[in-house]
């Protein structure tokens, strides 16, 4: 079965990983979220792209999600000392990808280009693919004015309370090459457990992006368990921005693009209101603590694809 | 006795580091040779700048010269996996300076005010100058073409045959402020042992800056010992520009600005020679191999320059 895969940080991550670990290298295409990218220290930094490829090469930090294994902080500790800013964490690894990184987009390298090399590089055999070659920055206007998502994110760790997001850039970006037919060629799209608003949200924002997934077989993992997010601020964003967080309400988000949806446990009674929206649900543990349970997801996942009444 | 010292890299930093030593850290003035600065990487690098700091911060590489002591190469190694130069060896601490120092650039900080920043930080007590906050580029003439001076002293070794040097910038390059006032104020400037053509040579190309100490009392040590430089390239490039590698080669291209000259044990027979140019001759022990040795030719010079027959 070929599965493509949007995906933003460290949760969709982990999805991809189960799937990269229970499909041949060649069925999984897996298209990233750039809108968190940003310019950080003279460096282009794209954190969905790298932690995506760390966890499918297996040198992620096991124990944060994002970053390298068995990191080391040199230039950070020096950093810090020198008066520096250091709100945005780089272990003495990871940039080394963010040097080369600006210094092929400087020589005017498409990201994917570098992403491919970069793949390569580190034995990935899957396609991983940037959504666009085109900059594009997601903005959270917040009641504390607007500010830049990793701002938001990550300096003001999801502080301001959000009232929306841009993408800027968006409407010029277009879908990186590949994309479209990766999904031409896909039996199903995945959308990964990530958060609807600034990871998925940003990809499905593309120009033709929605027309073109529109009539496929497209499922989605829901990122909120029980009302609350695993991992990051999307229930917090729902809250915020009236909504309550709750599988319903991601799937309300991913009406008419999502097919089927896949909930936890924890939200088994809700399923009738899943399939209200004209979208089947599918009850499974979604909690990915350990690798194994990685596998097992991707597994009940692709299952719920290829069962024969779906 | 106070002093203002001009210095380039690893020779002058040694000689610098003796002066520190022996000092009151008021007395002492360092302006250093910006001419071979470079951008790499993104990174705005001054090797002379951070050598001389490093050095007398106590923070230097005692094998190399250069670089950071402990010194961790997180960063490079995995920069070399991704197919990144690595022509230029920058350590995981390295990496910081330059990483903040181009942050400031950036931000429009004046070179001259992020060393002394640096300098605070780092627990330096003597001052520190860039020859300017203007950029300067040292290019180095060759029968291989036109190198920047980075690309000819790190990326091909001094390998391709010197013709001439280059200074860009230099007319436009104010010296940086305190150095005349330092000037004015020493009882003697000491021209450190660097290379004559691409450490001191800069400085001395800064406009106003030989009319400034011509009348001063001024002590070169001599980078040349028995017709061969202690380190880097100084006597091939003597001999590229047929000129015979020697201390006399050294004072002549002082003379008019050196009043005194220190030259090595080795070179004692060629004092009358020095004579001749109305430079007044010292023979010491000029090679430091250990601190020790640092410490022993700056009381010398100091020992020189204030005995009563001067």
């Amino acid at each position: 079965m070929k599965i493509t895969a949007l995906a933003g940080g460290v949760g969709g991550a982990k999805l991809v990983d189960g799937l990269a670990h229970v499909l041949p290298p060649e069925d999984l295409t897996v298209v990233v979220n750039t809108g968190d990218d940003f310019e950080h220290l003279g460096l282009y930094i794209c954190p969905d792209l790298d932690t995506i490829c760390y966890t499918v090469a297996g040198m992620a930090n096991p124990s944060t999600g994002w970053g390298r294994a068995d990191e080391t902080w040199q230039t950070m500790m020096n950093l810090k000392r020198l008066g520096g800013p250091t709100w945005f964490q780089i272990g003495d690894q990871d940039f080394a990808t963010h040097i080369e990184r600006t210094r092929r987009i400087r020589d005017n390298q498409p990201l994917s280009q570098i992403v491919r090399e970069f793949c390569k590089i580190w034995g990935i055999k899957q396609t991983i693919l940037p959504m666009s070659d085109q900059p594009v920055r997601t903005i959270v206007e917040t009641d504390e004015g607007v500010l830049d998502f990793q701002e938001y994110f990550v300096h003001r760790e999801c502080g301001p309370h959000v009232k929306g997001f841009k993408f800027v850039g968006i409407k010029a970006a277009k879908p990186a090459q590949g994309i479209f037919e990766a999904i031409d060629d896909a039996d199903a799209i995945v959308i990964c457990p990530s958060n609807p608003w600034v990871s998925i949200g940003p990809i499905l924002s593309l120009v033709g992006m929605k027309s073109k997934i529109k009539s496929r077989k497209v499922i989605a993992v829901s990122p909120i368990i029980g009302g609350h997010a695993v991992k990051g601020p999307a229930a917090k964003m729902y809250l915020e921005l009236g909504i309550q967080p709750s599988v319903i309400s991601v799937a309300q988000q991913y009406k008419g693009i999502a097919t089927h949806f896949v909930l936890d446990k924890t939200d088994a009674m809700l399923q009738p209101d899943i399939l209200r929206l004209n979208i089947k649900p599918f009850v499974t543990d979604t909690l990915m603590k350990t690798f194994k349970d990685r596998q097992q997801l991707a597994l009940d996942v692709l299952n719920f694809m290829g069962s024969k009444n779906q």
